[in-house]
């Protein structure tokens, strides 16, 4: 890859682009998306000459970076080979990515439907639990985010789920573990998370046990803050589905492939849910695809009656290609345990270090590659920096923070009061140790707005 | 591509297909899918040395065919250059790709919404439509298809909607025109035109026209038949739409790029909606994608406040970059008039001379490379074939006509008592008439289930 972009390309896709690209999640006239010229491994570089290390991994999904080359060079054989083929035969590339996967994937979680991405994996695993236990309601949490579809959305405990409420029937929202900002007066991890038992159970009680199909938790949510839950209430909800016969479903669209530094956020917490959705790490996302990961059991429910859903796409060829050649490289090259010890010699450390020297840092906390740092006005109130779904004005704060990284050299996660250090799980350590220096300056913009 | 495979290497993908992947639409014990070992312009092979002509272009997505080199050489230097690029940004492929659409489509849709396939496009065209106009209720048609995600599978107007009906709220069904079996006693196209749209405005009426939002249509209904709508009808719908401020959506997942002949099914008719939804032959589904393009008055509704939807592969570089070439080639091959010219020409004719010999067609239909043939057991009564949602020994005819089929060397397309010709729009005329003699035998079986 040579980074030497032509400016005036750049005008053109950038003229093209504000003419003809409609953005999710946007105000269209608002935006002013900058024009990308190239990428490769952990930074990405603009027409104009400016280079970036990309915290962000797109969308916290190119765990293994940029133009991976067997992962670009798997894509280009399988283009050559088969490029695409209908979801109803057996194909090597599909047969392949579904058998490497099931080796990885928790406990019994051996029969993969693919999807697209995260969204529709999301939607189809609450069909299977819908039609598994034959009841209507969906539990899931607030914070947390499950995708852009109707009912992903719905799931969704952000604001990005309010224009879409409508469509809502069947979904409750509940409180999960988040003892920073607890919703249940808790003042240890312990009492956090046999607070937050108590109130799914009462949850689920007063919504009556048997109408609850699924209860639907990102294993680490993900967007909505990286609240690593504490230890023991992943499996104080697998025994509530065990007690009532409701299926639980985990979701590792961001927290999978790595990310954690285990092969699923799961492992971390030795529980096994009976559905498991994932995307986005699976192939870093070089060519879009998601699936579900599904039990004997809920597999048995349609093994002699038809599953009542499906897709065009569903196993695509190319996609599945890019699946096994990621797999096996994140393998051949130790990724997953590189994201573990940086996450914990690093990351940690660092994140930790620069908590006690920054006033706008609340709170850190994450696993691996996958780390929240909660900014604030406030250290002993905890008042945010910016207000909740804050925008324009409101938002300058983080506005500041963000311009600030950029400046020097890193494109940074934020959400809300929140930046993500959620580089490539295979960024080196060097690059690893420049961006939170960057980290460091744009903290010191952050600090301006404390109290 | 060498058609040389290895029994051996077809077992194994078989069995990891049988232990590992679970396929849409189907009840997993019950299905034995055919290990496919390659693929190149109209035929696929098997591992035990069977070819076929595919006359199902998949499921009615590749248009240009298997393998089409200009399209595999643009995915492979699309895959060195930049093979992934987060939404937020303006990026070369995703620029080039809305902008051919933009030209290509009816009207002023110049604006475009990527998503990942078809049935996020019709979720996402729905969640617009509702947005843009403050009411809740979405019209579509019994006999139509949109998508398998929970929206989109409850606007569904045929058997795979009902086990996930408990999220209907706000869709409401109503039938469009069918002359051959018309739910509106009409005898002529011109009754059945003008009657069904005052079914539809009727139905408006009784709903409430301030509480419609959308009315989302097949502009030629697919998988549910080929019904080519009458003229005047989308005019009529068109009007409706205008009279009583309701968003017209078409849906051209299928009917679009190049497979009525025309760029758009919806130039047939010269109707302009107001959003238009489209995957599979936008790249001939060689990398998942699919979208919707929007018309000024909707896309000024997200000018200043956010479209409230999105999706992490939302342009996907990759899809982005097979969309721009499968488009070029397209126009610089002629293959939307060569499909026209072929269905004018060649199909329609040879299946109305076929109807003439063979007592099980009942009607042929059609225009460009999307044809149905409507299998009858009595053509006097029109009696079906087989049953409608007909499954097991009540499918036999069609399971009898399938057979013949593929022992003649063709893959046919077969959905409940109809077969659709629908092969690639870049069939060459010698493989075309090729099909057509083998689907004559293949209606011979079928004939012996005549009264």
């Amino acid at each position: 890859m040579t980074p030497h972009p032509v400016p005036e390309t750049g005008a053109a896709v950038k003229a093209a682009d504000r003419a003809h690209v409609f953005h999710s999640w946007s105000a269209q006239e608002l935006i002013d998306p900058l024009a990308v010229a190239g990428a490769q491994g952990s930074y990405f570089w603009d027409y104009d000459g400016n280079r970036y290390l990309d915290f962000t991994s797109g969308l916290v999904y190119t765990n293994i970076g940029y133009q991976h080359p067997k992962v670009v060079a798997a894509i280009q054989e399988q283009a050559a080979r088969m490029t695409t083929f209908a979801p109803a035969f057996a194909v090597e590339a599909r047969s392949e990515a579904a058998r490497l996967i099931a080796e990885r994937t928790p406990g019994d979680l051996d029969r993969i439907f693919f999807t697209n991405g995260g969204a529709d994996a999301v939607e189809h695993a609450v069909r299977m639990a819908r039609l598994h236990t034959g009841r209507p309601k969906v539990l899931s949490a607030y914070r947390s985010y499950h995708g852009g579809t109707q009912q992903a959305v719905n799931l969704t405990g952000d604001p990005r789920r309010w224009p879409s409420d409508s469509g809502t029937a069947g979904v409750v929202h509940f409180w999960a573990p988040y003892l920073y900002r607890s919703r249940f007066y808790a003042e240890t991890e312990e009492q956090e998370c046999a607070r937050a038992l108590e109130h799914l159970e009462t949850t689920i009680a007063f919504e009556g046990p048997a109408t609850v199909a699924a209860i639907v938790l990102e294993t680490i949510p993900g967007t909505a803050g990286i609240m690593v839950p504490p230890s023991g209430y992943l499996a104080g909800v697998r025994a509530l589905c065990d007690t009532y016969g409701i299926v639980f479903v985990l979701d590792e669209v961001m927290a999978g492939f790595g990310r954690t530094g285990e092969w699923f956020a799961a492992d971390l917490f030795d529980v096994v849910p009976d559905l498991m959705t994932f995307a986005k790490g699976v192939n870093s996302g070089y060519v879009p695809l998601g699936g579900v990961a599904i039990s004997p059991a809920v597999a048995e429910t349609f093994a002699r009656r038809p599953y009542p859903g499906g897709l065009t796409y569903s196993g695509h060829p190319l996609a599945c290609a890019a699946a096994v050649a990621t797999i096996r490289a994140m393998d051949e090259e130790g990724v997953v345990a590189h994201a573990a010890r940086l996450g914990a010699e690093v990351v940690g450390p660092a994140l930790r270090e620069l908590a006690g020297r920054h006033p706008s840092v609340g709170e850190v906390r994450g696993t691996g590659m996958f780390w929240a740092v909660e900014l604030v006005r406030d250290r002993e109130t905890r008042e945010p920096l910016v207000p909740y779904n804050a925008s324009g004005e409101a938002a300058a704060p983080t506005a500041a923070f963000a311009a600030a990284a950029k400046a020097h050299g890193v494109w940074p996660f934020v959400n809300m009061n929140r930046t993500h250090v959620v580089p490539p799980c295979n960024i080196t350590e060097p690059e690893l140790k420049e961006g939170l220096a960057a980290l460091d300056a744009a903290l010191t913009a952050a600090d301006e707005y404390t109290v």
